[in-house]
């Protein structure tokens, strides 16, 4: 990992001024064709887009020791959104196939900073189907990134610069890890992740660097992720969801699964997990009153034009950056 | 007037079960061709989607008597988004014509919940032209509604139902009256309003009312708009600006205007305004270091929803409906 350079706060605070420069317009035309590219294959699809939620009572919890913002909403504590993915689950009981830019606010710890893919303030494209499966979603998520690098290679190949050479439309099926099989191979990396832990960010990495084409881990344990993802009935503990990785070192670049729906089972996983169910009102009110089953994923905007653009910096991916800890525009 | 149900409270905190009901559905259906209607307007006309922000250090001050939402940010006092408006002047530093789809949090008064009209977190088309004059964004604008409309009719009749048949694409030019024969049309109509002040919402609804068409609404005082919008040089304290005013009683429908780009004249309005400067930190010395002048609106993604679908609740109009005092999802 290579130093930060010195002037990173002053860069970003004086934004009005470096947003003029270095062809960063020519980021935001690709960033726009990338969202319309999604759009289309969304809708192709026979999904709806919604407005997603801004603020609420409750939301995503799982934000890997990031900050939610708690905000007072006519005396009553409202969090800003940290994912929308418990609406999500509300909004399939009326539309089976939805999706949404959801804006997200995590409030990084500020060693994020280093990682230089990480945003305090960032959009994702959230996707939600009814009654899907897994392997449902990760088949639409395959062929969706194919459709995004296909058409932004085809009509924004100027704008990429170079980088218009090396970005190649990975071929499918995207390679699967399990949660296990990717812990074998960081220790054979000689890199020890414990059994339940979260994957770390630089292992994580690690394992995008020895990769050239975009993979899939999947089955991660219960005790590294959220109560919101479904368990394994055959390997309880083990859930049913996945992560997409980037190649060269882009990491992350989707999470998703399918939704535990039943009231008693997610109360029961809220209270393995640490979590109090009463700060989840409206939440377990509604599986209590019955919602289906569904399969979902959410995709990072700016992480999927950071890799398109093949960019070093997450903040070179966004208009208005936000990055731990530097109170810029 | 009519009364609210006495369960609206109620019905928006159940949320999980009332956006299952009702016909909901087609309304978010005819939302989404309304939105893909105006990305696709715009695309033409040669802008560039941009990802609005969320947070920041300052937001746009002049919300009619809501309450911005303050947050901790890394010690920092940030503002939830209450409009772009700001940060619309810097991006078109970077690219000439942009638009986003902007999350907007106000902490309206209480009594707003009888306008039927007014959510506490809406979402606004965004767009901003450099060097653009009011008459050339009123004439975008217009083209914009015909169109939208036009599509949603050609594209979801069934989902409009019986709107399908009212609801017609306006004549263009639309009217326009400046707030002062506005006023003039209130004092015949019985309802006075001292010049200088803003037009209040029953004003304004009894306005759109006696009209079967949109029309606009210009040259608002200064007294009564905030310190971004230019002033005309030949009328001093009159301003460069507009609002779109939806007709059958649906009302404002787009507020705009030129910019003020000039800082000493904008701190010298700010004053005026009873504003102090030194809030503004970032937007100040962006004006310091230069930007060029422009001309751009806002448009209620919502309020646009609930006129081209007739309803007549705007929590109607989205899939998670906040109003003022109510904490429902």
């Amino acid at each position: 990992m290579k130093n930060l350079p010195l002037d990173l706060s002053e860069s970003l605070r004086k934004r009005y001024l470096t947003v003029r420069n270095n062809g960063l317009a020519n980021v935001f035309k690709v960033q726009d064709e990338i969202i319309s590219s999604i759009r289309a294959f969304l809708k192709n699809e026979g999904f709806t887009e919604i407005l997603a939620p801004i603020i609420g009572p409750v939301t995503d919890p799982g934000i890997r020791g990031a900050k939610q913002v708690t905000i007072d909403y006519y005396g009553v504590p409202f969090k800003v959104m940290s994912s929308m993915i418990l609406y999500k689950q509300m909004i399939i009981t009326a539309l089976p196939k939805v999706f949404a830019l959801s804006p997200n606010i995590r409030l990084e710890p500020l060693e994020t900073v280093k990682t230089r893919r990480h945003l305090t303030e960032f959009r994702q494209i959230d996707l939600e189907v009814a009654y899907a499966t897994c392997d449902e979603v990760i088949d639409l998520g395959e062929r969706m990134l194919c459709q995004v690098i296909a058409d932004v290679k085809a009509k924004c190949c100027k704008e990429l610069g170079e980088r218009c050479k090396t970005l190649t439309v990975p071929k499918r099926p995207f390679k699967r890890y399990t949660y296990k099989e990717a812990l074998e191979i960081l220790e054979n990396m000689g890199m020890k992740v414990n059994y339940g832990e979260e994957i770390p960010w630089e292992a994580e990495e690690a394992l995008s660097k020895a990769h050239m084409e975009p993979f899939w881990i999947t089955n991660y344990p219960a005790t590294a992720r959220s109560f919101y993802y479904m368990e394994s009935e055959e390997s309880p503990g083990v859930l049913k969801d996945f992560d997409l990785v980037y190649p060269e070192g882009f990491g992350e670049a989707i999470s998703g699964g399918e939704r535990e729906y039943r009231y008693e089972r997610l109360v029961e996983r809220m209270r393995r997990g640490g979590e109090d169910p009463s700060q989840y009102g409206w939440y377990l009110d509604m599986l209590k009153a019955g919602i289906p089953p569904s399969a979902g994923f959410g995709i990072g905007v700016e992480r999927l034009t950071r890799f398109i653009c093949g960019l070093e910096n997450i903040w070179d991916a966004v208009p208005f950056p936000k990055v731990a800890g530097i109170p810029s525009p």
